[in-house]
């Protein structure tokens, strides 16, 4: 595993404001000409997708988020391909994002940082290929939000990539998760310590409060009613809430239980803001929600036209931020467009999360799509 | 129509406290000895359930909230049933709660009012109907968390009522809904104006922000996926922000569309910031999450062994607030008891607020059950 830091240089988002962008990403394996995959990180990740030996203390996905399915003899065998992840600008784990220091202020940019998209994740991510020497991939890998950067290769490069691998995505988000996505963004800009975006000297707080609730709002999205009947039930928690938890500001707290299902949404959300950036959340969260593979097209499949590679669509039935149905809807207009498409449905019911948490599920339809193996 | 206010006299809480409890009502027709229906509203609901020209400027909830059903010729015929609606006790539409006078301090009892219960809410009701003169029910009926207050009639008060309507109700909520109203809850108290409940006085402002968010993760709740898509789709909104709106201190509010969706949440959480009181909120969503039939029984059946009566079941294909499976299992409940009852499921897509929105599909069913004209 090699991880390192490049200098892009001058960058032009798809706002058309520029920057000089730096891209923190990780490489596994050996590069042979001929077996470049790319892994596309889900909202909250980082370029370390594998490797937890190396993972330092880091948590969620900072940790090595899916290294279920690549390494050595895994589903990503990294000894056969040459695996690279890279962090998506915009966020907080190397790559320059709204934290990063602005060259021409000297501090972080904040409210400053250019809207970013996932186009402009795609083209950054091309950068950095052409950097390291790849011209070619693969392969092109990822889930939830990653699943749209993949399709987004598609589109953009057509010619690049001999297989795409979007898994638990969609074209689009639908409109009950824009609301929920909308509701989450209005908890961090309603936090006191908000402050335009602008929280990060010594003088300020960050909005740790919203960013909370935005990431409760987010986990409850990636699991399912059935995952959280068995995961909670109705439980009592069996761990009183921390001092500093909301909860305990609650006039009613001491009659009802604090449950299971609130203890779980707390403790997540307490390790979450002290690894993500409430500004990165904002910004990635609208680069998700913006998304829509037809835009500038007249249909989806008509933007998947150019495409002439092979394509496996993975969709979970017990996920609701990004259904089957969706998935059946992608994996059709890239039969529209003339690629060769599979839709693999796992039968889970544990939502969204699964394309994380049962690699069992995945692995071996993932390793025969990329080994030709079918 | 009558609107009135009683007062119950020292009332005693499920929490062992107790205070002096008005209770605001409204009857429509006339007693006759055996005509009585008891209407339990939901949520944010009022005593106001129908007359929808005593208004008065009033919106949602607590204008005339279920004018279509109820009124002369209408599915609860008021020239033929005395109907009896009665704002319960911690809500903020007349009947004594957190922004009421604590006659202790003449101050607001704010946090200092006890925890409410669905159980309070049906004693509190008894009370009321008692002093109005009524022996027994011919029906109670209600939606949403009005239908657990339903169903809690028959396990506190089974001889009292002969019929019993919950609709789009449930024995208990799942933990996704309570994970919901836990994030919601913790919105409200996030809010820099929550001040711990005390916020009525001249030198505080209300948490407008945080009981904004909590309402708009609500409304999420109330639709389903296929109703929003059918109402907002991705389309930008045809209006601008507010400009007090909190989406206008994104920093990439400008890049981005303002969406139907959002603008939707923004406009119905404005409206709800200035008729509800935030401690109700809390205090009533707690109700509903701590609500399960089976409490002190071995199980939903054990709970309700006592009722002879009948019941009709309603529920919504499209709503995931309270599903129609959990509807099954509460008529199933009903059936093992003994109960003569039946459950009506409506094919729609709107979600749970179809039991306000869609009266055309309850109206009938609702109305051959009442009288007995099966």
């Amino acid at each position: 595993m090699e991880h390192d830091t490049v200098d892009l240089g001058e960058f032009e988002f798809e706002s058309g404001e520029t920057l000089e962008l730096e891209v923190a990403y990780e490489t596994y394996g050996e590069y042979d000409g001929d077996n470049a995959v790319l892994v596309c990180h889900a909202l909250t990740g980082s370029a370390h997708v594998a490797g937890r030996e190396h993972d330092r203390g880091t948590s969620g996905q900072a940790a090595a988020w899916w290294d279920d399915i690549v390494g050595p003899g895994k589903a990503v065998d990294t000894t056969e391909y040459y695996v690279v992840c890279a962090n998506v600008p915009g966020s907080c784990y190397g790559t320059t994002g709204p934290a990063s220091e602005n060259p021409e202020t000297g501090e972080p940019y904040g409210p400053d940082f250019p809207p970013v998209t996932v186009s402009d994740w795609t083209r950054s991510q091309r950068r950095l290929l052409e950097i390291l020497g790849v011209d070619k991939l693969h392969a092109v890998i990822g889930g939830s939000v990653g699943g749209m950067n993949v399709v987004e290769w598609a589109k953009l490069y057509p010619d690049y990539v001999e297989r795409l691998v979007p898994i638990a995505a969609a074209a689009r988000l639908d409109p009950q998760c824009l609301a929920l996505d909308a509701v989450a963004r209005r908890a961090i800009l309603s936090d006191p310590n908000w402050n335009g975006g602008r929280y990060y000297d010594d003088e300020h707080d960050a909005p740790k409060d919203g960013l909370a609730l935005a990431r409760q709002i987010g986990h409850i999205m990636y699991l399912s009613k059935d995952s959280m009947e068995d995961k909670f039930g109705r439980r009592a928690a069996r761990r009183e809430p921390s001092d500093d938890a909301t909860v305990t500001d609650d006039p009613t707290a001491d009659f009802f239980p604090y449950r299971d299902v609130e203890s779980y949404l707390d403790y997540q959300a307490d390790k979450f803001v002290d690894r993500f950036d409430a500004n990165s959340y904002l910004y990635l969260l609208r680069a998700m929600d913006s998304y829509d593979l037809s835009s500038r097209y007249e249909s989806d499949a008509d933007a998947l036209a150019a495409y002439d590679g092979e394509a496996l669509v993975i969709s979970f039935t017990g996920d609701w931020h990004f259904t089957v149905e969706q998935s059946e809807s992608l994996a059709r207009a890239f039969e529209e467009a003339g690629a060769d498409v599979r839709h693999h449905v796992v039968e889970s019911d544990y939502g969204h999360d699964a394309f994380i948490v049962e690699p069992e599920n995945i692995g071996p339809p993932l390793r025969s799509f990329l080994d030709d193996d079918v």
